[in-house]
């Protein structure tokens, strides 16, 4: 089987790392020659492309590991081979799945899919086989997906170390995701912007604020991106975050350390149960 | 030097283990004597005690290592050597610091300390020299201070494995320690609690969600004491952060890339400097 990897990004090159000796075939498109070298060098692709024309038409399983911005374009230009799987790995999916699907021939199968795990840095210096261990694994699936090629890709999530594989459709991943990943990312940028940086706040800060923020450091491009064609969501999110937020300030200020105390009971409660 | 640690739990244990093999006469006191049979099996202290009262009017530097309320009860029932310094390690420091200061005797010198380190997990097993590697380390001057045990203090700091030791008031060091240590708990905590639970989300997160929350899992007592006595710097530090987190909201709604991106920027610029 021919795997197509398109985008030997953190994701794309964590995916080529990944299928490594797994016994499939696997191929890089990359518009940087130097990514595809390392990839080739480090064993990961059998060869490397600058464009998807002449493997993509023979390709059993094509990755679009892109920015959500670039991976209808991809499609829009690709030539798939009849009866292979095209899949994508954008962290928010409704917003152009429909798009995708119009512009996929019949004989095609589209699978949309989201590894939960990532760097905070870009490129492929950074992608690891190690960031998909343990991780979790969603697979996005409409009403024209078949049956058998949702269970293929869901063996392979298997085979590419994830422990969790879950399948639901583009619009319970998106609300999902607002909380888990979306909602995490807003914290940590407002945290950080919110030092009045009168101290040399590096000097003052524990494991917790060390972990909080790291991902304060983050892809502008990318995740403006994620944000705006998520808001619904993630607005939402946001304002059961601000109630909880709401709840203990308001203990905080009356001394009302019951409130507090239970707050604190419900949120070990829960994070214990994770 | 004689050095008993008060209460071995999670930080007395951590300052036991780093003291270990560093030329100290080391003494426990603890009113669990199983703890202090272990700590004696580690080769971590010498003796232990289940209270204070003989070995403390022998010892030179005392480490307070009890929950914030039981500190000053410790300081006012204890027979301090004379010339001795005594010390705690409690969160905040300005709301009992002047009653402290009030009940040691005039040739006993009081240097209140912080070390940036600790688990979630409460008690001596999970104790460990290696939460003080490369922490930051504060104490607390006050005016009546002398140099030289401030001096002696900032040493003992660095043999114990800490990067960083800064020196600062009680009101300086509440005001700094609410942004980098309470706001993350008090996000930690409205994050976990915020979750609708619609969806078994233990199955949807990645590592941003796991490192972030993972102070949800919080000990009641001592953070309501903590929050409850820090108020005004702890409202103070919610407000700023709460501004940021309007500001994306808004930028959200407003479908505004632009602020979002400036946001984004100004976030990793931020961490990348710490």
């Amino acid at each position: 089987m021919k795997i197509t990897v398109v985008g030997l990004g953190v994701i794309g090159g964590s995916f080529v790392k990944a299928l490594k000796g797994k016994g499939y075939e696997v191929y890089g498109v990359d518009k940087d020659v130097d990514t595809l070298n390392r990839a080739k060098e480090d064993g990961c692709i059998i060869e490397g492309f600058v464009d998807g024309e002449e493997i993509i038409p023979e390709t059993d399983l094509t990755i679009i590991c892109l920015y959500p911005s670039l991976v209808l374009d991809f499609i829009k230009n690709a030539h798939f081979k009849s009866g292979s799987v095209v899949s994508d790995a954008v962290g928010i999916k409704s917003y152009f799945i429909e798009q995708a699907l119009e512009m996929i021939p019949d004989d095609v199968e589209y699978i949309s899919v989201h590894p939960m795990a990532g760097r905070e840095k870009k490129g492929y210096a950074y992608a690891s086989a190690d960031v998909f261990k343990n991780a979790n694994f969603i697979i996005i699936q409409h009403e024209t997906n078949d049956e058998q090629k949702i269970k293929k890709m869901q063996l392979l999530a298997g085979k590419l170390g994830f422990r969790s594989v879950k399948i639901m459709s583009p619009y319970e991943h998106d609300e999902i995701i607002s909380y888990t990943s979306q909602l995490p990312h807003v914290m940590a940028v407002a945290l950080m912007n919110s030092d009045t940086q009168k101290y040399d706040t590096g000097k003052y800060i524990g494991d917790s604020f060390r972990d909080l923020t790291r991902i304060a450091n983050i892809n502008e491009d990318l995740w403006t991106e994620l944000f705006l064609n998520n808001k619904r969501y993630l607005l939402s999110s946001i304002r059961h975050f601000e109630k909880q937020l709401d709840i203990m300030k308001k203990a905080i200020y009356d001394d009302d350390d019951e409130t507090l105390k239970e707050c604190f009971r419900e949120s070990t409660r829960r994070r214990e149960h994770l």
